[in-house]
């Protein structure tokens, strides 16, 4: 398999989850957070799933398409160890869905990236909100969600956010 | 359809007119011919088709995965408004296969880039040889090849270098 055709099945496991995540929160009310925007083509792709629903966006720098930039009061920029803890007043328990993407594939700097960030994003979740994530993610507060068909294990992550008495 | 789907689709097309490229030159000798590494996934995708072939790579400046650096011999390093003046003594009618894609979409820059680049390319190719693009290209020596099924018109381009007299 090459490079391409790794890439290639990225992106559609990527889409895949998303799009099963968007289905699984239809009838639970909150907000969407997308950790990190880069160009922009997630994010499109989310404000076409959530047409009615505030997409806040976390990133250090905007270097995205015009087209994708979003409005100035749903962004989130800085350092996301920063913005997240900011956060917690404005999203705290509000978010229906979260997407953390680092596109560094699961290296170790990503999966350290997303330990590292997780404990920030956890208590922005609601109770049943969806998690989806590129690197794997250990917590208590997470329950796998099996993958859309066709997506390999691994390849991407699913999760819903429980109590963690709940999850017990 | 979301920036998210139209890169896939994209990639998908990408992939499938060199697979298809690849099998109609498979009988042509000949040297592969890459414009443009940039990440390098797509030419880590020449090598798995082109086993057995050289594959001379154009770059400005390498920016690749380091998996995905070509051999020194055989890289043309530089602006290729410059290289392929120069690559003219050692690739003149020797390339069986050669792909440009400035991932830059059909805009108007990638188009003007195409055209400027499309003469320098022309004396290159081997008669039979195929020329894969994202943008379209009109040349005289260039005839439409069918696109892979699945595959939009106008989202990919696959021609065959015929000798200008043989088209006609």
């Amino acid at each position: 398999m090459s490079r391409l055709d790794s890439f290639i099945r990225r992106l559609q496991a990527q889409r895949a989850c998303l799009d099963l995540a968007a289905h699984l929160v239809r009838e639970l009310d909150g907000d969407v957070l997308e950790l990190g925007l880069g160009n922009g083509r997630t994010y499109d792709h989310l404000r076409q799933l959530f047409p009615d629903r505030k997409i806040y966006v976390c990133e250090r720098r905007i270097a995205a398409h015009p087209d994708c930039v979003p409005p100035a009061e749903l962004l989130l920029l800085g350092d996301m160890r920063d913005t997240l803890q900011t956060a917690r007043q404005l999203l705290g328990r509000r978010v229906a869905l979260a997407h953390l993407d680092p596109a560094t594939g699961d290296s170790p700097a990503s999966l350290a990236l997303a330990a590292e960030l997780a404990p920030l994003i956890m208590p922005l979740l609601r109770p049943g909100g969806m998690f989806v994530s590129e690197p794997a993610i250990t917590r208590d507060e997470l329950s796998r969600v099996p993958l859309p068909e066709g997506v390999a294990p691994g390849r991407y992550n699913l999760y819903r956010y429980v109590n963690c008495r709940s999850s017990a």
